[in-house]
């Protein structure tokens, strides 16, 4: 393992918040980078981490005792100087001006916030599939006014676009491209943050809407799925093969974990069976299993065998919620292919994500 | 109102089930129907209704005083010779051959039970979609060997199935066949009975599976929403324009009302607009509001114009349960239309769709 | 039934918050009582009811129809020149000095605010326990400066002290006082108002604090079941016979209704045995039952022979919610008595509270 | 660590329940016991583990991979004959002749099963509280017809029992004995095995009764507190200082942790003050911490400051749910202190104090 001199220093911006919280459990003790600095809000600021957090850290793991006592900061580039990398779990108020201030002072930003993820010159990468995006960040660089040196901003996937398309890329690697998704969620109330979701609203309840939700996995499949140009220089957005996206969200009493069931068509025919389906999930391995980041899972796609799983509770926390859960391949009478998806959406759907395009970013060189 | 002498005598079979209640306390106090006579597995034999579902009665209503006295009998054709009808809650296990012997014993059986949905001599009615399959009924009697003279069975769809097909009909009145329908359905747990689903597969959770629901759903919509041929022999099934249908179960954490969300195509092009689905919706008046029957909501769709909803909890019990709710009319970009559906699973999804089955009948002499 | 011009012109203040929408359904059809005004913030003012809850209403039954159009205007007594009386459903934050304002224009306040529990002037009435307590309001109002001739403040009490008080006035109404009484209440999540409580905090989940309530039922226990001076003048707290009231607070994943376990110890010996108390407590008819007030319950104290019961959702709906359930009654080995307690918060623990005690004030001839 | 030859062979009986699924995940990877056998009913003999418990295997993690492929066996002693020790995670009904057939065969038998709790050779033990109750093995042995050379029967207590005793017992340790004792437990669904508690009697409820818990709890409590008498031949059952418990228990939708209010008061005068009663909590430091057992916590009773805490989401995974956690400690107004504690039922209050049992046996020389 690195020595701490080693390691690379790394903030957390919107530290206090439910993903940052995660930022923090999964940096704390990270072989790669060295939690350095902190940022929060202003009421926030000055205070240990431990007490600004007081009352609001809401995870079963105690707050990590080597951060507990970091005094937390206003969100202002001066205060990470020493830091190479911040991940920000800002909420999208705050994140695009901030963003922005850190990427001009040559930070390299991994955001979970939604604000530059329609942005034509930053990646939006969920880190099974396509971290191949990061070869547009020196023309991001580049384009800036002025150009910057080192600092850039790389967002993540909404927690729900996320666990759909790990399956659906695997999919389009091995069949082509696809034709027509309908895809309807079952999400966490953990995905709206903390207080979030009133109990009123969602005990015995389904809440069979999330504003902005359906939208952002519309478009975002799109960006995601689909390639660079030739140049490096914008995303294709599966133009070359438009894919129809439908999305029906809703909010279920579940702690964490997204449950997802999904029906796909095939541009190609004829269509896979499913038993050709969950081969091409089985051997999917993308880039950060073959780089073995740290916060890579072993399995990017597991397949369950029963015919009741993936659940939440059951399966949230397989491979600390790094990978994606399948279950359920089956004929669509609609459309081709129908099966469930789970994805944890505090983990692979949040702060798991931007923790590992930060690693893959490293192993390729993108932070030198 | 009528006399007690005016009343119709009728029976539950299943009386202590879950379903059974519900029958119980829609027949208590019906204007029609005397509640004559109670039947159950011969554990529950000579006791009093009260003792005899001591225990398992779950409703947030006590048992009608005029029926805790009522003596339980065993489900045999001669303890109901003074009934005219029955009304089955039956598990799937004894209804087959139960209620053909109170068919056979010249009784008019409406049955909840799965058992016959799919003989090509009982209609599957959803009274708020197809009573007119009910003319079908002499020709069922006349097949039988040897022939009744009153005694048949009607049946009522799945419970989801149910909450599914009243807009659709709607739809296909309005605009024609209909050519694909994807649906999922988050499913209460009291449609599973008592004692159910455990809570410890169900708290914090979502099941992706029922069994053997889709196929249910996916068979008895072409059913229920295809017509009798011209000499009302048999059932088209929507063979004429087939239909393609494909769902998506899972079981919620949701005490009583399955959501439903829809993505539909149309065989007519152009398709219909989200407004002109929404006013189709809402003009539609079946049969049994035109009858003006007891149990008929006075609105068969209710539209919900708030983004967010229906939601279980607060829209389940609106008209007793007796009509369903749909809301978030918008265009699909995968087929024409989505929309989302909520059914009172325990009220229109069972007891009240067999009870306003047997209320349309008797309006249309089909009990004389 | 009342004409609508003899019925008595009422209003709500907070009519659009958690308790102000129950008023409401109890207010909208009352035989006595005619809701003419509604008030609410200012962000609410000149506003129809329905737009001004949109999106907040959480009832199961619609807005009633009559309701829909009102038009809500701010709290302020100009506003209510028309109306007899006004239920209070306000936030503590504004109750202080608008319900003292109300109370020097002349207006009648029934308030479920807590702000003048404790005024040694102010009732603090439970309406199936201490409806006697109204004789101070004439030395309320001479009390004020200056005096009022029609204005006053009558205040019910907190939702978990007023399910546990019943029970106990019908123990010390039988067999003299009590001397200890420990208490553990789990409370339903609408005590809390809406947001209120975070889905995060309670799904899957026991929080054992509820900010001042066990001080509130440690001390309203004895301003409710003690007596007034022999003068009329003041509240002798039960000081005549010293009570200790021990609370354990806590929220629980229930929608409505509050269970509390009780164990009790009595001053007199011997104790009564669990058959005695339980005579004692179905014997029990206060006063709302005597003048048989419209919301009063048929039976004050139902009485569980299952050994399971009460039960929040099973028991919670039984006569509207305006009584309470008691069950298990049995020896408590370290005290004398224990048994288990619930009461529907949001009517008898709220807004049926204040309406009952309207209603035996208007009975008893305080409203004219 | 021990070499595999070095360590305990073990079996585990009721392997595919839910206590015994806690077993096999404590053992799979234990430093001083091999996991060598597992017992079943017939219907589960010969089968792998993983077949035995297809479908109700519900824990967070996967079956250990060492213990897949392991067969299943009746639960006859020939096939534990390679064991030194069992664990016992079955119910009730088998458990009393198949633990005393073990016993007989010279096995040391660790149960979870409450059939020779009150046995009066068999101690009753609670790591965390009372390993001094182990002296009384040799006499259990000797009075065995025939008498055993080494097999003996040691149980633990009830779940909710295990959280209450381990803060008394420190209390008792500092400030002598109890005098009174009220506690309110509200119980997670998981202490009731599965499929156990059904969904539809306990989402967005509360069930006020478990049956023979609050007599469990009354009676254990004083085996547990007590000691031996000094010929170690007999529990003194706390009978120098008779100790009145008074329970009441709920279950609640918690998937897992109980939760308990405590009234306590002392015998010996002044009563400690809280500040005393935290410092004694602290200070606690049981036998199995002192012997650095494998699965003890580092901290037997963790104190909360935070108003709200524990809390069983949020706390029940701390130390693995090996010690007790406890909040809100304050004088009672009847009694003396009161305060909250939680136990993690299905790990200190289940197979967790079995294994913790076995491993102080072990350190002590007892399973030689």
């Amino acid at each position: 393992m690195a020595s701490q001199q080693q390691k690379l220093n790394v903030g957390v911006l919107g530290a206090t918040g439910t993903v940052g919280q995660r930022f923090i459990l999964l940096l704390a003790d990270h072989p790669q980078f060295n939690l350095h600095a902190l940022g929060a809000s202003s009421s926030s600021a000055n205070k240990t981490y431990s007490e600004a957090v007081a009352g609001r850290w809401k995870q079963a793991r105690p707050i990590p005792s080597n951060i507990q006592n970091l005094t937390v900061q206003e969100c202002r580039p001066e205060n990470f100087s020493d830091c190479e990398v911040v991940f920000s779990g800002l909420d999208s108020g705050p994140a695009g001006p901030v963003e922005e201030a850190f990427r001009r002072a040559e930070l390299r930003v991994f955001s979970n916030a939604k604000n530059y993820r329609q942005d034509p010159l930053c990646p939006l990468v969920v880190p099974l599939v396509n971290t191949d995006h990061f070869d547009i960040l020196d023309y991001q660089r580049s384009q800036l006014q002025p150009p910057t040196k080192k600092g850039f901003i790389v967002t993540n996937a909404n927690c729900s676009t996320t666990g759909m398309v790990v399956p659906l890329a695997a999919l389009e690697k091995k069949f082509g491209p696809l034709d027509k998704v309908i895809v309807q969620t079952m999400q966490a109330i953990s995905g709206a943050g903390y207080p979030g979701v009133s109990s009123l609203d969602i005990l015995d309840n389904i809440v069979p809407h999330i504003s902005g939700e359906e939208e952002k996995i519309e478009w975002e499949a799109a960006k995601i799925l689909g390639g660079l140009t030739e140049d490096k220089t914008a995303f294709d957005l599966h133009q070359n093969s438009p894919m129809k996206v439908s999305a029906h969200c809703n909010r279920v009493p579940v702690i964490d974990g997204h449950l997802e069931t999904v029906s796909v068509s095939f541009k190609n025919r004829p269509a896979p069976t499913p038993e050709q389906v969950k081969e091409a999930l089985r051997e999917f391995e993308p880039e950060p299993l073959k780089l073995k980041c740290h916060s890579a899972p072993k399995i990017a796609i597991t397949l369950h065998d029963e015919v009741d799983r993936p659940q939440p509770r059951l399966d949230r926390e397989w491979q600390n919620g790094a990978g994606v859960n399948v279950g359920r391949i089956r004929e669509c009478p609609v459309l081709d292919i129908k099966f469930v998806v789970l994805v944890n959406n505090v983990m692979l759907g949040a702060a798991t994500s931007s923790v590992m395009n930060a690693e893959v970013a490293l192993a390729k060189g993108f932070l030198s």
